[in-house]
């Protein structure tokens, strides 16, 4: 994997020029994508901006967000060949930082549950997580130092922990979703991934103009350790990686406690799927309507059944959204972070994307999510650090920590 | 001006064919428009849905909401002959409802403050308002039973008022934005034009699948009667008619007590152009880096004094915004809706569109808002009645209680 900073330094230092690192991320591409299929197409060829804080910094952009100067098809054959006219307000923040949106990335159709042609780098009979695959594959072989991804229910964090890179779900809209296709206004959420913490904590601060996100100190947190019981039982090996982490944290000067999440938590997660679908079955009416038989196998059949979900369905579920947002605000009075697992376990193989069983309720809760890889033998496992709301650079803060404790 | 109450019961008779209903609004739009220009453009010919409970209801298209059979421009030369693949959420479900989305109607650039051709069904050399211009215009003119328009600032309400028809700006999100281009995340909203107060709510129960909109009864309401002093004063022909509307809607049972409202109002009134201007910035970041010179006298140096918000000023904004919310939903325990002014006075000439100041606290608040024509000589004028968040019905039958009673 390559980092974003320390690229960046070779760019300042004038040892690397901007046009050279694109080019060799063009290179990588070529060499490594067509056993890993994370990339559907790159930019034209052109020379990349000298200057700008992420001078030569090459961007894979998940290809349900639009860009002006390739095809965007959102995953699905009734957008073949679509060329959105502008670029969504990400990609435009990124080209005026100074990077190259280079490659647009493999997307399940809408960003469903439906597994596209992505392998995971670790293991291609595996899958690399959904629906933000291509991002997470493409950051992970090495092909790019970063990538936008989206969180709808757990598609930028689950596929994070399969592939084993770092990666931050922001606090809800931190980061605009102007241009990118809707699959639920209330949830929808852009990411990042990238090789370490402290590069996601960079490249966050800088396309959210907010310095402090990259400038926190983790200081000695007080750390919630969070099973999330109503989500079912991770794998052991989960369980396990998560217990490392605590300790790892602990190592690092933080204070673990256990943390029991009240009843409105539970709610707040069987909430979730009525929330999202309600939306969703409004997000994509057009397609829904005009060309049913082309959506695939798992969305059309879920976005017919959310035809059942009433107003007063997604109202109750909003409400138990809100009680649990209120909630954890009081919560985070005694902790400054929560630690929890990113996925039920290793990537399974290539039939799903996996679960998002231990990320929906975040996502609700609009709150910051960063993933960290623990190291270990075989397939990827990783734990996600959470802060309140608005505090991304605390999540990053003490997820930066975690992963020195682990790395020492 | 047509009802589209009246016109759903001669096709639901079978007095009226969708077809005849459809091919009569075409008929309209040519006789009329060439005055007008509300109408930019009509979908192609073909039969209208029979069935539906908006059968034969012909709908204008503010031009900033996609369309698949119709160019979709939003007011810029930018987007001259642009072309969406699908249809925006809420033009989906006026299809699914059997109505016809059959005009793309006149929008200022970006729904921004740059007047476009359309001029005031009453008086040419005078503005129809802004931004939603054309929905406005035709449906006064009589051309449509009904309009979608977006509100940022003030862009529903301020043309309803000048051009005299009924429009609600529901509460946020009520209506998807999925489709609509972007100016601000936080406050834009899709919205409604109609001949009268119950068209409104016949045609906002069913897009929105909220039957209980419609069938709001207003008892006797208490109203707080407002002047929003914070936002300068409005023309003594505007005070004059909202005490016409306060003495009629006391005349039809309402209890009118004077709101005086504190000075968090005030600090959220002064915060919504940061939360509007720093959100526009990037929503159209592309447009303004790629296409500075294309952009109009007003939005462009608009867009340009947007970069000098800063992320403190943007994040104090939105806790004014949050704080007045909170207490606005408080002060809604002793009123059941606030009645004040929709505009400054009557439509100005054409070298504006008008000002949103006596709007835009309440697109803030997401509140419900809902303006009564008040008949009277000359140019039209109008009260806005607002609701609490989620409240639509509300809204809707205390406006037509003193809609009513004004023509009694």
């Amino acid at each position: 994997m390559i980092s974003l900073i320390a690229l960046s330094s070779c760019i300042e230092a004038g040892t690397l020029s901007a046009d050279s690192a694109i080019r060799e991320a063009r290179a990588r591409i070529a060499a490594q994508d067509p056993a890993i299929r994370a990339v559907l197409r790159t930019a034209p060829e052109g020379p990349a901006p000298a200057a700008g804080p992420l001078a030569g910094i090459a961007v894979g952009i998940k290809d349900i967000i639009d860009t002006a100067d390739m095809a965007t098809e959102y995953g699905s054959p009734i957008y073949a060949g679509w060329r959105p006219r502008a670029d969504a307000a990400v990609v435009a923040r990124l080209r005026a930082l100074g990077a190259v949106p280079l490659a647009k990335t493999a997307t399940t159709a809408f960003a469903g549950l439906d597994p596209c042609a992505t392998v995971n780098p670790h293991d291609p009979a595996h899958t690399p997580g959904g629906s933000s695959s291509g991002s997470a594959a493409a950051v992970a072989a090495g092909m790019l130092p970063l990538a936008l991804g989206t969180q709808t229910g757990g598609s930028v964090i689950r596929p994070a922990a399969f592939c084993g890179v770092a990666a931050i779900k922001p606090s809800f809209r931190l980061i605009p979703t102007v241009g990118v296709k809707t699959f639920s206004w209330a949830l929808d959420t852009v990411g990042l991934f990238a090789r370490g913490v402290p590069d996601l904590a960079r490249a966050l601060a800088l396309i959210v103009d907010r310095p402090a996100i990259a400038a926190t100190e983790p200081g000695a947190p007080r750390i919630g350790l969070c099973l999330q019981p109503f989500a079912g039982e991770a794998d052991a090996d989960a369980v396990a990686a998560l217990h490392r982490a605590a300790r790892a944290a602990e190592r690092a000067g933080a204070e673990v406690a256990d943390l029991i999440l009240p009843e409105a938590f539970a709610l707040a997660w069987e909430a979730h799927p009525h929330v999202q679908d309600f939306e969703a079955r409004q997000a994509l009416a057009w397609e829904a309507a005009q060309h049913r038989a082309r959506l695939p196998a798992r969305l059309g059949p879920q976005l017919d059944r959310a035809q059942a979900i009433t107003t007063a369905h997604y109202d109750e579920a909003r409400r138990h959204a809100h009680r649990a947002r209120r909630l954890l605000k009081e919560m985070f009075s005694g902790f400054d972070a929560i630690l929890t697992v990113s996925a039920v376990g290793r990537a399974p193989d290539r039939a799903t994307t996996g679960d998002a069983c231990f990320n929906r309720l975040w996502t609700l809760m609009g709150v910051p999510c960063v993933n960290v890889p623990v190291p270990g033998d075989g397939l990827p496992l990783g734990v996600q650090v959470i802060a309140r709301f608005g505090d991304d650079g605390r999540a990053l803060a003490v997820a930066g920590m975690i992963a020195a404790a682990l790395a020492a």
